[in-house]
């Protein structure tokens, strides 16, 4: 399963728009971001591109040229939304105690937990600024300030769902429910962002914005679900994280708490053995659970569930065709891949 | 020595501004945030008012004020710029590791560190969200934008800052003028901040409004070197701070940065001995280093020297007389002041 070529026809410009947004900044804090990015080594020497797939940016822009938009006039802010996303990354890696991301060890890992807080809230901060951008490609202050306020609301609902992950950490009695309210904050809310902020500055018809807007939501909800079932089957080969390095680190992801939710007696009674006491869990054990209430399953259904509606609704909007290709294809990627 | 009057005229209106930006917000997020801003006690339980000296907001709005504008019109601001502040103090305790601020459990030490980077940079999300209310005050799209974009660059300098004091930590050939970049970062840059976001409220004037940041930073530098002698020298009575408590941290304020610089021989290896080892400092021999060299006395010469420089800004500047007493008030009760 390859990349969809969207992915890469924006990368070039997603990476100069990254760039504008720390040139000039001097301060060691800002080698440690460019380290988190890929751009250089832990001494600030610099390396060949990497990072990830950069899928806000790339929905962020292919939003707004699939509505008519010069999608150029939007990669400050799709560079606004990549910067958030890693803030994010840096902080969550703090909190979670992961020491590893992609291979690399984690800012913390290298700078100590005090400087990466700094480096995680100083991101945030150079994705705001990022914005003033907007204003050299003629978008007017007040699209401005709404992106502005766009991207400070989503980035509060993704800590509001970061909040809620971290609690149903030492929690038991968490829903399918409660999972989806926590990952359409910490995950779909972003992704929605994206979408919507690119649509915003090529159209300004509202119902068509918020059309994209909840496009944006079900393909988070669908990508985030497809994100759990890749930390429990997943190929490390593919995915860059040990296999089951969900269950390894007891994470309570949609399989797991399908399974704390739909398994009875004395089947239960081992599984919430295994994640209520503070040993290494037994990973065989865990998974014959999970397969014998059939969690990957129900898992899959359920992203693709998700994955149908933002199908429906980019039908239904009034985009152009070959954007409505590339969304589809992007959609079929995101509830199949295997990274 | 009180509190002057002016850090009672506005204290109401802030308060509201910063009710205002919490208003409606429901996650326990939020009721973390009430707790460290001193409105709920950890159940959630309303508190009488309390809180700090508000002293960033005042200073806003008094610069506001002072050009003949309506205050009014910057209490979203103010309250942003108290919000921001507020966000870095919670990050701080957790960086430091201070288990108490203002006599109270610090948020950290009560919901745990991963929590209380959320509630941190929650907070200072919100900060920018309160700045939406400029527009019902008037408030042009422009100047809001401007706004934005001085607290977001005044933020990153304040984190600049605290990514300085905390590298300062395990260096021992700090100068005072490394201390004066870090505290001009780290302290200065929002009370300037403050002030020139009030400034530019009421005027149009570039000259008056870079006037009133100057000041505002030479206020912020007499500011912080008083606060580094009250962390030594202030009665626990009236800092709510024990006595000697930056000794006891081994912080690097600037009476130790100057006794470090300034002293020779057996006096010199005490010091750094002291400084470098993981053990409990000897706090009367501190004291008696930094007596021998007059670094008390050095420090207040420091203070006095920016609050000087602040005055002739301040004079100079086309303000109103009542305004004038007020700001001279507020700069004599700084660098005097014992809490």
């Amino acid at each position: 399963m390859n990349l969809p070529e969207v992915f890469t026809r924006y990368r070039a410009e997603i990476d100069a728009g990254l760039r504008a947004a720390l040139r000039g900044r001097k301060s060691p804090l800002y080698d440690m971001m460019r380290y988190h990015l890929g751009w250089a080594d832990d001494k600030g020497n610099p390396l060949p591109e990497s990072g990830g797939k950069a899928l806000r940016p790339t929905l962020c822009l292919l939003a707004c040229q699939s509505l008519g938009g010069d999608y150029r006039r939007a990669i400050p802010a799709a560079a606004a939304i990549e910067l958030a996303h890693n803030y994010s990354l840096i902080h969550d890696d703090i909190q979670d105690d992961d020491k590893e991301r992609r291979h690399r060890p984690t800012v913390w890992s290298i700078w100590g937990k005090p400087q990466a807080i700094n480096a995680g809230t100083a991101m945030r901060l150079l994705a705001s600024l990022a914005l003033a951008d907007l204003r050299e490609r003629g978008v007017s202050d007040e699209t401005r300030l709404r992106i502005q306020r766009l991207l400070d609301e989503d980035c509060l609902a993704l800590i509001e769902g970061q909040y809620l992950d971290i609690s149903y950490e030492t929690m038991f009695n968490i829903t399918v429910s409660d999972y989806l309210d926590m990952i359409e904050k910490k995950t779909a809310a972003l992704i929605a962002c994206a979408l919507e902020a690119g649509a915003l500055l090529a159209s300004e018809n509202e119902a068509v914005i918020a059309g994209y807007r909840r496009a944006g939501r079900n393909l988070g909800m669908a990508f985030q679900i497809r994100d759990d079932i890749l930390g429990i089957w997943g190929d490390e080969r593919q995915t860059g994280k040990p296999s089951c390095s969900d269950i390894i680190k007891k994470k309570k992801s949609m399989p797991i708490i399908y399974a704390l939710e739909n398994t009875r007696g004395e089947m239960r009674t081992r599984l919430q053995r295994i994640y209520g006491n503070g040993a290494s869990p037994d990973t065989a054990a865990v998974l014959e659970i999970l397969d014998a209430v059939g969690a990957r399953h129900q898992a899959q259904r359920l992203a693709e569930g998700y994955s149908n509606e933002a199908m429906a609704g980019i039908n239904a909007l009034p985009l152009r065709e070959a954007s409505r290709r590339d969304l589809t294809e992007v959609l079929s990627f995101l509830i199949e891949r295997d990274f």
